[in-house]
């Protein structure tokens, strides 16, 4: 039986009661954390969004009928309570911002009871999260989501009222647009109107915020959901949202000073954290050769030794084959490493292989001075020296190499530099280290397509001394990029915008598009060009993965409300479903046959 | 040729200057809105999006090179411009912020040039809207549109900051979600990983927010976009932005003390509007009544009366056949519009009858106190009398009627009492009426489905009194809605919702789902409230709409940065398009084809 609240007004929540109040009559509303009846005495801990109060029924000072519903709760109940503030009479629970008072229950209500639930509402849930994801209307009462959630809120709000007071625009761009072929797989939106047409959900507002510049709106900014079709990987979300913003008349040193002002702001006031300004910069090739990352984690050393030099004229064939096919052989240094059972470090070796090495050779020093190694043997004993003596190698130490092409050798190395630190627990989740990433390369060429893409996007304005080269030799063209990189993640990355059109058409023919096809694609940017356009440049953040590591979790789905899973459906709602014939006929669109069969 | 901004560094925006800035030395960056060379010297106005600077450009002050650029300028050149602010040497123009200052140019750059743009860009542009669409980034640069978003952005700004600071927390929902029948047509997004299933984009996060309410967050806003593939009327949006909000534990008193308050700051800060509180109440029942309309404009009188009684025996069969067919006869009184020719007068016939009027009575009052009447022939002269008396009629007034079933007489005389209104220009837009229309009626019987609808939605709590009836007596349930509605357009609606699932459930047979169909598209929600749910309730503004009154438009595209036009394209981006094929055969889907052959 549900009771109404009529009557009733509520007079604030649970956690923003103390000792201050003692001696009040409050009204308190929320749910039923837990009920004990200690000797005749009924102890409710009531919760809600702000925590827990404590709230005591005892005959004599409530009426019989109340105490004896006060008898029948039970977990997730939601209860009125009208009563009086009291000091604690038992212990001061230190634990509980409210441990120092209880409520005296003198009226109760109860204004929904509950059905057991599927798994307890705590923190630290060990419930499977599939289960947790089909009732995430309850994974959502734990208090660890909650701590989450609003945590992201307090963010989007600091976020907008700094941009505001920044001069920055909120403007909102189209969610139905149109399909643009550059990037990731489009969601697409069949338009009903037109037959055969489809709307495109957008990536990101990229086209839409270089035109606000166009019309000059100056500063813009957006918290906007983007859409990508992608393959399914760990932790991506078919929607995400961007912290987008673009400014006019503004060169890189522009757009690093509001962000990093930005960030330190959020850091000082959602988490107390000082954040050091302004933040380091490393160029692109710098990142890749001394971590072998274009995102570095720079909580830890063990950073990466060009060693190419060194054994250029050694025994060993793997690597100077590497070499002499124009690669490189680098190693890292993992300090103190060097008595790494042969298990694990055969594991490092297939962790190794995962990322494309064909072997991973590694020579630990012995606190003998003597080593262990894959490929000793191969090399002379002065050889073996100046390869040590490079990497700084001293008893204890793990020394471990590859030998591939850069790309290859960067990766591995990267890769396994992380997975050490992780395994020796050197990433404290409470140390915030930022870098900018600069001076990318403009294209990366694609062995699948056969043809250069844009490593950040089309839009993106070359060094103005590399133009050049833009159709001759693109892999010389450095873009004017820029990324944000905290601890090992890219939370944001943005560029200078090329802003004339004809750099705009040379960068696009780059890219494979012929002058047809680019006006078809992006035809209204071109034109738009033609009519007076700022240099203008931009930043996007992923909202998600920022959050994220603020609230120190390691999934983007704990902080979002009603996440996807891996197969980009929804456990609660069961989306994607199977529509109504009607709903197909009135877009005249047919499921192929082949699927019809199955 | 474009120039380089590199090495300058903009002082400010162009209206930000004054004659406090007189003596110094500044770098301003803008759009040239006019260039005139007046017996050598250059004078040019500089835009930007805080208005308009005076710049001189006067051989000797600054290189000859620079010079010869100024006198090329043309409209919509971007360009640089370093000198010193003096006092202005003609007169001062007082139209400008900037009117009593100029910028004296020691050195020019051009960033940026133009061609010449296919309209003007001024002010209250006669361009046509299609060519300003299609142009967008040019018609978005017009003073008129950039007034609009900045105000739109202030907007939302101010509503996010009163939201944060009244314990409402931001929570996003998501925009890939499950498609609902009931409502109106959703778009669809086919799925690439679930062939054959598709998501729909949100009506609203209704669903979502209940169940956020369900999950403790207690207090929850959003600025959320919304889509709703409905027929094309004027002045429609595919999509369009909703202020949504919810609360848990509050009654129809909370939700509107919290939303007048918000009101009364808007309009306060963006118009220096005073709004008294409290808003004035009405039921749904007293507003057809008295306007005919569920969202009356309170700007000018001219009510309804119900003559029903006055002409039950009266010899006009019009009258006394709609009383037979259990209808009404109501009137307005047009005040001193007595002498309305007769052509303008069956205009308003016209109109009448576009609203399902069979027709429309009309009696106008001469001078002398004869009638001019449609329908004199038919009454004695004491039951005219008797009428006139009743519809307090003065010489010079004119008199009109309609009789039918209620909802046609409300809907004819409702639309017709604010057509005269807008030909007597009495909507002074300049005057803001607020007013919350109360108590609906739960259900409204749709003829062309053969069963009830919900009028607000199939959530909304029925008064306790009538839940009684909510299977046997449809039509008798009101419903705790509230509408908010500002000089006759509803700028918000919202509802206490229900919140248990035996009522629920019993709503949703009321409206014909049976309870198979309910669980299949409820399901989640009618577990949800299983598990210990607290009373709720909202509400949600149309954003759109409410700006566009703000900014004294007639029409939302004028708020919206990039809008599509009445089929649901976008003429400047030609969305929706044609796709690849091979994006089609990804998504498992055919055209089908009858539209193919097309």
């Amino acid at each position: 039986m549900a009771e109404s609240m009529r009557g009733m007004k509520r007079t604030c929540r649970c956690a923003e009661l103390s000792e201050k109040n003692i001696g009040e009559e409050v009204t308190m509303m929320g749910w039923v954390q837990k009920q004990r009846n200690k000797g005749g005495i009924i102890f409710v801990d009531m919760r809600d969004r702000s925590g827990i109060l404590q709230v005591i029924f005892e005959d004599g000072e409530i009426n019989e009928a109340d105490f004896a519903k006060a008898e029948k709760l039970r977990s997730e109940f939601v209860i009125a309570v009208k009563g009086k503030v009291t000091a604690r009479s038992g212990a001061v629970n230190e634990n509980l911002a409210t441990g120092a008072i209880e409520l005296r229950a003198e009226e109760l209500r109860v204004l929904s009871e509950s059905d057991t639930p599927p798994f307890p509402i705590e923190a630290d849930s060990k419930t499977k999260e599939e289960l947790r994801l089909k009732y995430r209307y309850l994974d959502l009462r734990r208090p660890d989501l909650q701590r989450n959630l609003i945590m992201r809120s307090k963010v989007a709000t600091l976020i907008r009222q700094f941009l505001a007071d920044e001069g920055f625009l909120e403007i909102e761009t189209p969610m139905l647009t149109k399909s643009t072929p550059e990037g990731a797989r489009d969601y697409l939106v069949p338009s009903r109107v037109h037959p055969g047409t489809f709307y495109a959900l957008p990536q990101s507002p990229q086209l839409f915020k270089q035109l606000l510049m166009c019309s000059g709106y100056d500063r813009y900014f957006q918290l906007a959901r983007c859409f990508r079709d992608e393959d399914l990987r760990a932790d991506r979300q078919p929607e995400f949202t961007q912290v987008d913003m673009e400014l006019s008349f503004v060169d890189e040193d522009d757009v690093m000073d509001v962000n990093e002002r930005l960030l330190q702001k959020l850091f000082k006031e959602i988490l107390d954290v000082d954040i050091e300004l302004p933040i380091q910069r490393m160029t692109w090739q710098e990142a890749m050769d001394r971590f072998g990352s274009d995102k570095p984690d720079l909580r830890f050393g063990m950073e990466l030794k060009d060693v190419s030099e060194v054994v250029k004229g050694c025994g060993f064939g793997v690597f100077t084959g590497a070499l002499e096919n124009g690669g490189s052989v680098r190693g890292i240094n993992a300090k103190g490493q060097g008595g790494m059972p042969r298990k694990k470090i055969d594991a490092l070796v297939k962790f190794a292989k995962d990322f494309g090495a064909k072997g991973l050779a590694y020579l630990a020093i012995n606190e003998d001075g003597t080593y262990k190694s894959s490929f000793a043997k191969f090399m002379t004993d002065d050889e073996l020296k100046a390869l040590v003596d490079a990497m700084e190698g001293e008893p204890g130490d793990l020394l471990l190499f590859a030998a591939d092409k850069n790309k290859i050798v960067w990766d591995v190395l990267g890769n396994l530099r992380l997975e050490i630190a992780k395994n020796l627990d050197l990433l404290d989740k409470n140390v915030y280290k930022f870098l900018w990433v600069t001076e990318f390369p403009e294209f990366e060429y694609s062995e699948e397509q056969g043809r250069y893409l844009a490593m950040h996007h089309p839009f993106t304005m070359p060094f103005e001394d590399d133009i050049q080269y833009l159709e001759s030799n693109p892999e010389k063209v450095r873009a004017r990029a820029y990324d944000i990189v905290l601890n090992g993640t890219e939370i944001g990355g943005g560029s200078i915008r090329i802003h004339q059109d004809d750099v705009q058409e040379k960068m696009l023919r780059a890219l494979g598009f012929t002058d047809e096809k680019a006006h078809e694609q992006f035809g209204f940017l071109l034109d738009a060009f033609k009519y007076g356009v700022p240099p203008h440049a931009g930043l996007a953040y992923g909202l998600d993965r920022l959050v994220m590591i603020m609230a120190h979790e390691d999934s983007i789905r704990d902080v979002i409300a009603f996440p996807k899973i891996k197969d980009a459906s929804c456990l609660m709602t069961d989306a994607p479903n199977v529509v109504d014939d009607k709903q197909l006929e009135e877009l005249s669109l047919e499921i192929a046959k082949s699927e019809q069969e199955q």
